[in-house]
């Protein structure tokens, strides 16, 4: 019986069993993972996140991080065990646990590049924590209808790829926010082929405040269900709504969702514009386990 | 900034933060509970239950364990961090904890007992874990018509008093049993006042195998929603079905309830039948975390 000693972080909601396994010996089952992520029977998490140096990854994964930096490898597993790209509020997190752990070093003003398996992902610290640079996004041309369960009416989305889908909705204001139903998959129409996550927003009164974008939001993600917090998702909201407000519209926005608020900021680049993601990331205790 | 050593055990899916304070010097504030019991904020659990030594407890309290031999009080309160009398689950597990670290021993065959806010309880070890002995129920005399979201038609229930009020509801079959939708608080008519747990059972079949009573249920809790399990919704069932099935029925009973199985056992003492309530108690793991 292996023994594991974690630690439980959180980012807005977004909650995460971390563990230390610099020489890449500990990589945990499927089952082993989605028992711990049990909220009842095991520890409890959104995910579980393996702290391994990219030089110990199999060899492609090793190539792909450490040509760019990246020490450090954000080894990402949903609650069903099956391993994931890249988590927004995940990534801000796991710098906490590396810095706090001292297993890394972040002066103020520095940047660390994070090596996960969508590329890799720069992270700096923010006032209110950290912030992930999550690159490139693009419109993907759909403007799909949207029905939430309990909402009145279907409502067109905006479909925005962030990597992963995400289709943006509109509602008339907070009460309908309030009122959808999201306990059920939204309906879309037309179907994307793979699903999507859907953001449902209402602009704050005003929408722009010293010069700062400001929205509420509640998603649903593709797989999950509602879910307190989804840090692409957040990002989808606010690119979805400057593009609404048109040309006048700022580069950054407070996006408030269920489980906190997180910042969104886009920034030209060399190879086109990218979109930040800022918020906290907190660790609430620490926890050993003996693993079947 | 105060830091707790805890573990985290479980009961059939029934959940519980459990520490040890023997003098009775670390109690929790509500606030400082609710935040541990939080699911994505905090550690996550169904209750806290603190190992305190009955001496060391305010005046009435103590009195009232102490005097029944109880050395040590299950101090067990709610996920929102009210106190709460009892919990048919929460005691296998405590019990567990005492045992497993050290604070209280259970020689074979022998009995320990546990100070509760309804009495003393004593537990003794079971096959599938600990069983306690429940005490004194009562037919609460109501059989109102009960309704879950859902369900094609409203059923009549059985009230039963367990020191909290249960009403429990016969459906058609395993097919109906599934479809309530117990996200939902169920619709009792006439209401009673201060509400109450109900639960839904079908029988398995045969009803009795090898002298034991089967039944399969789901259950509504007042305050929380459906839950994997509730030790005294599973006897309060065991309880009705009993009474349905008429003189022939037996006095032990295997309970399916979503997150395993509990067995329940009627059996009559001095001062009337009791009921028992057995299952299993696991320890899942050990964590430290600092007090804000």
């Amino acid at each position: 019986m292996a023994t594991i000693h974690f630690t439980k972080g959180q980012g807005t909601g977004n909650d995460f069993v971390l563990y230390s396994d610099p020489e890449g010996r500990l990589p945990l089952t499927a089952a082993q993972i989605a028992g711990i992520c049990d909220r009842h029977f095991g520890v409890g998490a959104d995910g579980v996140i393996r702290a391994v140096r990219s030089a110990h990854l199999p060899e492609g994964e090793a190539a792909l991080a450490e040509d760019d930096g990246a020490t450090w490898f954000m080894d990402y597993y949903n609650a069903d065990g099956s391993p994931a790209e890249m988590c927004g509020n995940g990534i801000r997190v796991y710098v906490r646990y590396l810095l706090e752990t001292g297993l890394a070093e972040l002066p103020e003003g520095g940047t660390i590049a994070i090596g996960t398996r969508s590329g890799v992902r720069d992270v700096q610290r923010s006032t209110t924590g950290f912030q992930v640079d999550l690159g490139r996004w693009d419109l993907d041309g759909g403007e799909p209808l949207v029905r939430a369960k309990e909402l009145p009416i279907a409502r067109p989305g905006l479909g925005i790829d962030m990597g992963n889908p995400h289709v943006v909705v509109a509602v008339a204001d907070e009460s309908e926010l309030d009122a959808a139903d999201l306990s059920y998959i939204p309906h879309i129409e037309p179907a994307p082929e793979h699903g999507a996550n859907v953001e449902f927003v209402v602009p704050h009164e005003p929408l722009v405040k010293d010069g700062v974008g400001r929205i509420r939001m509640r998603v649903h993600e593709r797989g999950s269900g509602e879910t307190l917090s989804c840090g692409t998702g957040a990002a989808a909201a606010a690119l979805a709504v400057r593009y609404w407000a048109g040309a006048a519209a700022p580069n950054q926005w407070r996006v408030d969702v269920p489980g906190g608020t997180v910042g969104v900021r886009m920034f030209p680049t060399e190879d086109g514009e990218h979109v930040a993601l800022s918020g906290p990331a907190e660790l609430v205790f620490t926890g050993t386990l003996d693993l079947a």
